[in-house]
């Protein structure tokens, strides 16, 4: 987002050693872009950019850097400055930055943390992974409903810079239990001397704490609100989550559907900080898993093999109709996947989906058949124009079901969809194209085959 | 999000004509759950619950249903209701409404607008389709430099309730153009007397109302904020946009790459709603394209006849070789288009990725060649297996650089990296593949070949 410009006069102000001038552009610069261009710099200048900020921006600019680089700039800095900014990060920055190191990282950084710090950041870290307890902060602002408006406001004024964000104030019990969720605009709308509990209206949103993070990016979604309450299982308020944090999760499952669907495994990290060996891993047992599914192919290929070799010219069309298959079932595992996902679809759509699919994929098919017959007859004759075109419908009918069934099945299966990749869509589609592709064409073409039979 | 259990209950009551029963289940539920029950019931008891909803929940209930839905149900009500409703609707829903509509829909929904309400949904159906004009709402409060706390703090007062949102307040100028944003809760920390401008750190971000949408989008990514000041071009502020819609709209937009990435063109709606035509003429255009990019594949076929003739076996390993090629090929066109599109890569990246990926492609080639090699040899002896083995190594390293590359090359010239789809990619690795295997196989299996040609 910075402009280009401002990243190169940084860098030149930078190679030129002007400090002056660097903390002069680095003031007018918002911390998400001084991050941002940081990125781009070799990890000696990343500390002088760092330094050469006033300290009250050294933190937040260092929670908008990425995993990777956290760590580098913190082993490059010394370690006062590497305890200062880590007691200063936000407990929810702190903890995503702590549960990206190895374990032998993690516990030379929990060495420089303050005891109060460390004892807060093991128990964040105590959340299971992806749960909602990971991401909260335990910042915020509560009050109770027997206090006055103006008490509130009063205390509110006290806790608000401490505090992450106050759009929403928290009204608990005695025991610490949420009972709403009061916006911070109808503190000031209402009258000083009104109770609290006169602006409850009881409409609130909470998450526990242990809950999977899924579950927070869909109520923040579904109720379109920007903070949420995050409590433990006695309903005990702990903390918040905010929109923002919430956006970064969404963007990362969303990361997770779409390396699955292309058939890699989920990252789960930067692409440009996976390592090769990791993308290899994450990325060999589909295609081995394909491969294996491929000889079936091959398998019903050899099955045909008198009529292959009898009338050769069906081999040109081999590709072409069973990678459209392939291809038309893409589309609609696609649409599917992401349908479900986004909850435009749902579980007991399929029958009706069904009927629409397949009158789509025999249209489709049709279209094709027609453009297909076209060649079948230039390069073969009119027999093979009538098996290819033939073929092309039922194949690419056959693929597009394949992809629009898988989905669903995986979802009944309580699987992901979005394990119907491409790739394996592509590859069902062309065992059942193979063979569909060859069957017609031995009945079609029997008589052919039986000449060649006596010939031979 | 809405409890199935809920749902099911308020089906039974609408059955039973329980209308009492009805109202009070209605009354604990969620707007946003009210709607979505609603989506699951026919038009007349969608109906039947609206009308049992309190009016003051009426339009806000509108406003989370579905655009089809929204139509169908305004269909059904009265005019006195329907004109209530569009009324009552925040002008952000109310434009996302009207441009859901035909032009013949448009123009009789518009004759329902109270005078001030048409001009202002003219005026928001004035900017371009996807621009951050048609997602403002144009309420908002704004205070002035010189103003104390305490006379922005009444002004705000008076405002908040038509606001849809005041986490920030604005401060403009004489002329109407921002001057700056400030937190709502930096009002209730200031001294009362204090004037605001003393609260204003011209830190602030806004964006054109006739920029594109996807740009609000980033602005709000990277800055982490809630609201976003919306301006003409000259800077006097025209609204806000809020971190809900920028949600929707960022789904949305992942949506369409999604679509792109299966080879099916952008939807632009729900899947539910799209009719068998639509989703036709959105799918067929890529597969023709791709039957006849497949017809070279067919060619390069063609052109290795004799080759194939002489040694069938060939045919056996053709799918799974060539499919290998586009898998892993589908496998980093995914990773890249993602990474692209999170920012997570960037343009100037793409040297430092292809020498990764090369080594990764290589690496994954070695391993499934080896792996077809055992095959080849159990099926075809000692010179198949080298010839199959060989290929995949090239076939697979060929379809990842094509993967890989294609995405960037897309950015490069200002096209959609998203276009690189997994069937694009997989024609293209088809056709390279073919002509890798078959020149593979000529040149390893030249005496075999010369000796049927001198049997033939």
């Amino acid at each position: 987002m910075a402009e280009k410009g401002v990243i190169i006069e940084l860098i030149a102000l930078l190679k030129l050693e002007k400090d002056q001038e660097l903390r002069e552009t680095l003031e007018e610069m918002a911390v998400q872009d001084i991050a941002e261009a940081m990125d781009q710099v070799e990890i000696d200048d990343q500390v002088k950019v760092f330094r050469a900020l006033p300290e009250e921006r050294q933190t937040d600019t260092f929670s908008y850097l990425g995993k990777s680089q956290q760590r580098d700039l913190l082993d490059a800095l010394n370690n006062n400055e590497a305890r200062r900014i880590l007691h200063e990060l936000l407990p929810d920055d702190r903890t995503a930055f702590l549960e990206s190191l190895s374990p032998e990282e993690l516990e030379s950084q929990l060495k420089l943390l303050a005891p109060e710090d460390l004892k807060q950041s093991l128990k964040l870290l105590g959340y299971p992974e992806e749960s909602i307890g990971r991401l909260m902060t335990p910042h915020f602002v509560a009050v109770r409903p027997n206090w006055t408006v103006a008490r509130a406001l009063d205390h509110i004024r006290h806790e608000a810079n401490r505090g992450e964000t106050v759009n929403f104030v928290f009204v608990t019990d005695e025991r610490g239990r949420l009972l709403d969720a009061v916006k911070l605009k109808d503190f000031i709308l209402a009258r000083q001397d009104a109770k609290v509990e006169s602006l409850m209206d009881e409409e609130f949103y909470s998450v526990q704490a242990s809950a999977d993070r899924e579950h927070a990016v869909q109520v923040i979604q579904h109720y379109d609100i920007n903070t949420l309450a995050v409590t433990d299982k006695n309903g005990v308020m702990l903390g918040i989550v905010t929109v923002d944090d919430i956006m970064d999760v969404a963007e990362q499952e969303t990361t997770e559907d779409f390396h699955k669907i292309g058939g890699a495994g989920a990252l789960n990290m930067s692409l440009r900080d996976a390592s090769s060996s990791l993308l290899y891993r994450k990325r060999i047992g589909w295609l081995l898993i394909l491969v294996f599914m491929n000889l079936f192919g091959g398998e019903a290929i050899a099955h045909f093999e008198d009529t292959i070799a009898a009338v050769i010219v069906l081999v040109f069309f081999l590709p072409l109709i069973v990678d459209s298959g392939g291809n038309a079932g893409s589309q609609s595992a696609t649409l599917m996947v992401r349908a479900l996902a986004t909850g435009d679809v749902q579980m007991r759509d399929w029958l009706k989906l069904w009927g629409k699919e397949f009158g789509v994929a025999l249209a489709l098919g049709v279209t094709m058949g027609l453009a297909v017959s076209l060649i079948g007859y230039y390069r073969g004759g009119y027999e093979i124009a009538l098996v290819t075109s033939l073929a092309m419908v039922c194949v690419v009918t056959f693929g597009s079901m394949v992809g629009m069934l898988l989905p669903f099945m995986l979802t009944r299966f309580k699987l992901d969809p979005a394990t119907a990749s491409a790739p394996l869509i592509t590859s069902i589609a062309d065992i059942g194209g193979i063979i569909i592709y060859f069957t017609i064409a031995t009945v079609i073409l029997s008589d052919t085959l039986a000449a060649a039979a006596a010939a031979g």
